[in-house]
C-alpha cells in the first residue's frame, strides 16, 4: 500500500529544549507552537515485501548513515503496530531548506507518520498520530495539528501521555503572521538533538530554564485565548533569548546565532521603539521568526528585505496536517 | 595644586556583573581582570578655590548632566578626605574609543582618582587608592594594578573590604596577549549600570550566575598561578557567555553583541578546532577581546584584520597605574 501526506512545519512560542528520556523523545518541560502554513513536507510512503532495506529520499537525495537508521527506527514502530516486516520505500519533499532550523525534522516525522501510518493500514486518530510523530522527532508531535498547539509534557515513563493538542484552530486568530527570514542555507553544525543534551547536563542555567517555563506556557495559553498579541510576542521573545542563554552557557559552547540572524534580531527591537509591533523568535539555528499582526505584514516584509542576503516566507494561518492521497495498489 | 596620571583599562576574565550596593558600588560577587597596558586614560586634576563648579574634559570635550554630576560626586568624596571645598578642573584623555565597552570607565576613575588624589594632597597607598576608584566606577578599582588583579568583593555594608588586589604582577606571564577588536566607536545604547540593575532584578538567571561565580574565580586563581592558558581561556569564555546569558534574559532584553561581535565569536571557536589556541571575552559592549600567547599574536591579529571593519590594539603586559607628574603652582 502506499499513501501520501503532507505537514506543516511549526515554530515554538514556548521552546521544546531537552529530554527527560532521549530514547522516548520525552521532554523537561512543555511547549507551545504555531504551525506554519506554507513550509511543508509532502511524504510518499510504500511498503513491499520486495525491498531489502527502507530507502528513503528527502529533497531527491538518498539519505544515509545515521539518518537512515533513524528513519527506520521510526518505521519499526509503524511496523510492529501494523504487524508487518516490509519495508518502505519513502520519498520526502520539503519546500524550504531543511536542518537550518526550520523545523524541517517537526514536518517531516509528522508528515512520514500520516503517509506511513496510512500506507501500512492503520487507522490513527489524532492524538495516536501525535504520539507516533513524537518518536521521531519531539517537536514533530505538534505538527500534526494547525493553529497554536501545546505539547503537554506528560509524567508517565512510557510516554503515552506526551502528545500535543490543538489549543486553537488556525480561524482563531487568523491575523497572525509568522515571517521566516532565511539567512542561510546551510545545514547547521550542531544538531538540536546533540545540542540538547549536553545543554541539560552542563549549562548552569538550565535548572532556572526549567523551573520558570511553567510560567511562560501559563501566559501564552492567556495570549492565545485572549489574543493579546503583546502578551505573546513577549513571552516568545523572552522565551527565545532563555533558550539561547541555556545554549551559550553549554559546554562547550553552542551559538546557533549568525551575524545576520543579530542583525535581524537588533533591528526587530529597534522597528519596535519605532512602533511597529513586531517581535522574533529563533531554533536551533540561524535563521530568525518574526511575529507580527496581518495589518504590519506587508510593511514589516519589507524591512526585512531591506537588510538584504536573506529570504523570507510568510506563514500565514492554515489547515491541520492531512493524508493529500492513498493508492492501493 | 595640579597633578597627572595614568591608569590603564582592564578585561575582566571573571566578570563583576550586578551590584548588591548601587551606591558604594559593591558587587555581588568577586571578579578577576587582565589589565590593559596600551589602552590607556591620562588625567590631569588641578583644585581651585577660584572655579564655581568643576569642570571635566573628556577626550576634548566638556562633560555636562548626569556624567558631570557622577565625575563632581566622585570629587565631593576626595574633597571630604581633603578637607577642602575647592572645585576642580579635570582633563582626561582615551587613546581608545570612550563608553563603547573598553572599560573607559575603568581607566577613567582609576587615573582620576590617583590625579585627584595627589592634586588634593592626599598621600594614599594602593589599597585605599583602589577603595577610592571603586567609587568612581566599580571596575576601576582593578585599574590601580598591573598584571592580574582580583576585586575581592567583601562583605562589609560600608564596603571598607571590597577592593582589588593584585594577583600576579605583569612580569608573571609576559606572553599572554589581549588583542582588542573594535568594531564599532558608537557609544553603546544602554551604560553598564542600568543593565546590571536590570539584569539583577529581572533576569532568571541571575542566581545561578552568582551561585557559580565563586568557582569560576577559584578556577581562574589556579590557572593565572600555574600559567594554564587554556584553562584560563574556557574559563574566561564560559564565564563571559554566562554574562551574557543573564543580559539576554533581561527584561527588556539587553543584547551588546553586534553581528560584527558574532562574526568574532564564531571565528575564534573555528581557528581554535584548526588548532590555533585562542579565547574571546566581551564586556558590555560590542567590542570583543582575544586572548592568545606570544607566539600566536601575529597570527591571530592578522586573522582578525582579515575579517575587516575592524581595529586592533594589542595589549601586553605592562606596568602599574601611575602619576605622571605633580605639579606645584
Amino acid at each position: 500500500m502506499k499513501a501520501s501526506a503532507s505537514a506543516n512545519s511549526n515554530i515554538a512560542l514556548v521552546k521544546y529544549w531537552g529530554k527527560r528520556d532521549a530514547k522516548l523523545f520525552l521532554p523537561h518541560n512543555g511547549s507551545i507552537s504555531i504551525t506554519l502554513d506554507g513550509l511543508n513536507t509532502h511524504t510518499t510512503c510504500a511498503f513491499s515485501d520486495k525491498l531489502a532495506g527502507d530507502k528513503v529520499d528527502i529533497d531527491g537525495k538518498a539519505v544515509q548513515g545515521a539518518e537512515l537508521k533513524q528513519a527506520s527506527a521510526f518505521l519499526d514502530i509503524i511496523r510492529g503496530m501494523a504487524k508487518t516486516k516490509a519495508r518502505a520505500r519513502v520519498v520526502s519533499k520539503n519546500n524550504f531548506p531543511a536542518a537550518a532550523g526550520l523545523a524541517s525534522s517537526a514536518s517531516g516525522f509528522a508528515a512520514l507518520a500520516l503517509a506511513a501510518g496510512k500506507a501500512a493500514g492503520l487507522n490513527l486518530d489524532q492524538k495516536q498520530l501525535s504520539l507516533l510523530a513524537r518518536r521521531g522527532s519531539g517537536s514533530a508531535c505538534r505538527s500534526i495539528y494547525g493553529g497554536f498547539v501545546e505539547w503537554q509534557k506528560g509524567s508517565k515513563s512510557d510516554g503515552s501521555d506526551s502528545h500535543a493538542i490543538q489549543l486553537a484552530k488556525p480561524t482563531h486568530w487568523p491575523e497572525i503572521r509568522v515571517i521566516a527570514a532565511i539567512t542561510s542555507r546551510q545545514a547547521k553544525k550542531i544538531k538540536s538533538r546533540a545540542g540538547m543534551a549536553q545543554t541539560v547536563s552542563t549549562s548552569p542555567f538550565y535548572p532556572a530554564w526549567k523551573a520558570t517555563v511553567e510560567q511562560d506556557l501559563d501566559g501564552m495559553r492567556q495570549a492565545v485565548m485572549a489574543k493579546n498579541f503583546r502578551m505573546l510576542g513577549q513571552i516568545a521573545e523572552h522565551n527565545c533569548l532563555k533558550m539561547f542563554g541555556t545554549m551559550i552557557t553549554t559546554k562547550p559552547a553552542i551559538l546557533y546565532w549568525s551575524p545576520k540572524s543579530v542583525e535581524i534580531l537588533h533591528a526587530v527591537m529597534g522597528w519596535r521603539e519605532e512602533g511597529l509591533e513586531c517581535y522574533f523568535t529563533c531554533d536551533a539555528g540561524p535563521q530568525v521568526k518574526v511575529l507580527c499582526l496581518a495589518r504590519d505584514e506587508k510593511e514589516t516584509s519589507q524591512r526585512l528585505l531591506a537588510l538584504q542576503d536573506i529570504e523570507i516566507i510568510v506563514s500565514r494561518p492554515g489547515g491541520d496536517a492531512h493524508t493529500v492521497s492513498r493508492h492501493l495498489f
